[in-house]
């Protein structure tokens, strides 16, 4: 394990400093004190959380940054985390995070919380390294993109789960896939559609741009981008669609049908997140299964874990395929 | 308006008491403090929270208290009060409440938050004087029951609205009408069963105990209410249902479906929330519609008048009746 004395060296500071850094004491010129977090990053230093709960009261209080209040996925998770939570007697509050909150941010949680949850959240590098300095660990589940390797993530096996898609629709004899992803920078189901494209290429399918549409993630945005597309003279390439979530399957789906395709037989639709509405429709829509109870539960078992000294690791979450009408008759 | 003098005399204590208990300050006795509190409810006293304002510093920050994270109509809540908390410059955070946080709950929001809105809780009696001595105001959006004058409500007009679906279908043929209520005592839902019954009633139509349902709130399980009924003798005796939320008329017209039953035709079913899910059915549910974001900015709008020391008055949103597929041939 890296030690102070090893970053306090690489930094050329003094060990002294790099503790003032750690507990975000003034005193410390900005550049110092970015030095000392680039080489605390580079070492893979790991503050000690038995030396800060010495130091700081325990709260048995954890933030939760949600990407999206009214997302349905998210909200699956945000319950259970909830549950679990109470379970260990920790008390959690919700809230969204805006880059434009840093500040406000780390003046509200310092001192009154002990951990942080991200969910699809990515945050200010000022943001992580003020939590840093404050000894306060985040645990990221859905991870837009990798931010530190001090955040510990729970995350799901995206690239497992298209796979596993691909090879059912390309079983039917799909070859041309397109995929609807949200079109929205730092989103987190940018991540979904880097593992499209990963698993199109490694199962030896074309992946063309053109057959990426962007549906904004909402189901009604999804429908007219769908509806647009299949007014279009590119439409008819692709012969089955994956969406980034379930909303915009839905709304995929719902396009298709007011444009009079048959789901399957002119077109195959699959979502990703099985959530309940895509067990309503007509056709009901193929989706993977993330166990995201479990998810919840892992993840705030091991934020506890951190908390207490502990140091787990990230792991990362199968999924199911849920084979439903919208790829094969039922 | 009532002042403090008129709330000592009134209780036979000295207005440095009545301050003392509005202030949470310690040299009260609980019977004293119980004593004052039902006072200041019996004669209608609202602190004064421009006094409170001038003591405790402002944190443009208020907490608003969920009933259930999953909850799909909740959500479609949440998010715009959040949008609308922050363009009026406030941090929003959101939690659940458990009976049992009680003390937990005012000791972290003492001094911390400038305001409390109530989606769907209540609150222990406690809870409220403790908020109410801190001079926290609370604002209730589809409060449970009645708690105190003191809550200013931001409701729905759930018998106006259910008249309006009964009367609807009513004009259908249908006189025997089912409702499907969560079966959860203390739960938001409760208000809407009692405005079936007095919408029944008033419009002069049969209103059985028999003929209401528990659904449990969630789709799965009023999925296998309806099947367990319709298995039954009772059976039939109902042409048409309304659920107390749109989760549970997507459960019953599932179960329809799976006994091979058409809706509408051999039943007809209605919602009345107007989730997104409602309408990806085939067919689509009738439901009632509230306008979710313009409940949301008038909570904060009003909630922020409150602060700033106006005083606003409660108000009740009317809905509008979306006739779809599940109550007459589209």
């Amino acid at each position: 394990m890296v030690s102070r004395k090893e970053v306090a060296e690489r930094a050329g500071v003094s060990v002294a400093t790099v503790s003032y850094v750690l507990n975000g004491k003034p005193g410390v010129s900005e550049q110092t004190r970015q030095k000392v977090h680039a080489v605390m990053s580079e070492l893979g230093y790991k503050p000690s959380y038995a030396a800060r709960a010495l130091k700081i009261k325990k709260t048995n209080h954890f933030a939760v940054l949600v990407h999206y209040l009214g997302d349905p996925f998210e909200a699956g998770i945000l319950s259970h985390i909830e549950h679990q939570a109470r379970r260990h007697g920790y008390f959690v509050s919700f809230q969204t995070y805006h880059p434009e909150d840093e500040e406000r941010f780390l003046q509200e949680v310092s001192g009154r919380i002990d951990g942080v949850i991200l969910l699809g959240q990515s945050l200010m590098p000022e943001t992580l390294n003020g939590l840093r300095s404050a000894g306060i660990p985040v645990l990221s589940i859905m991870e837009p993109m990798q931010q530190s390797e001090w955040i510990t993530t729970v995350d799901m096996d995206w690239e497992a789960g298209m796979t596993q898609l691909i090879r059912h629709l390309a079983e039917q004899g799909h070859r041309r896939i397109g995929f609807m992803a949200t079109g929205i920078p730092r989103h987190p189901h940018e991540q979904r559609r880097q593992a499209f494209r990963s698993a199109m290429l490694a199962e030896g399918l074309p992946c063309e741009e053109e057959d990426v549409l962007s549906g904004g993630g909402r189901l009604e945005e999804a429908k007219s981008a769908m509806k647009h597309y299949l007014a279009s003279e590119a439409a008819r390439t692709c012969t089955a669609w994956i969406a980034a979530n379930d909303l915009m399957a839905v709304g995929m789906l719902s396009a298709c049908r007011e444009a009079g395709l048959k789901v399957p037989g002119d077109l195959s639709i699959a979502g990703s997140e099985n959530i309940l509405m895509s067990e309503q429709t007509e056709p009901r829509i193929t989706v993977l299964d993330y166990p995201r109870k479990h998810i919840a539960h892992i993840a705030v078992d091991m934020l506890v874990a951190i908390i207490e000294n502990k140091q787990p690791r990230g792991c990362k979450m199968e999924s199911r395929l849920l084979i439903r009408g919208s790829s094969m008759h039922e």
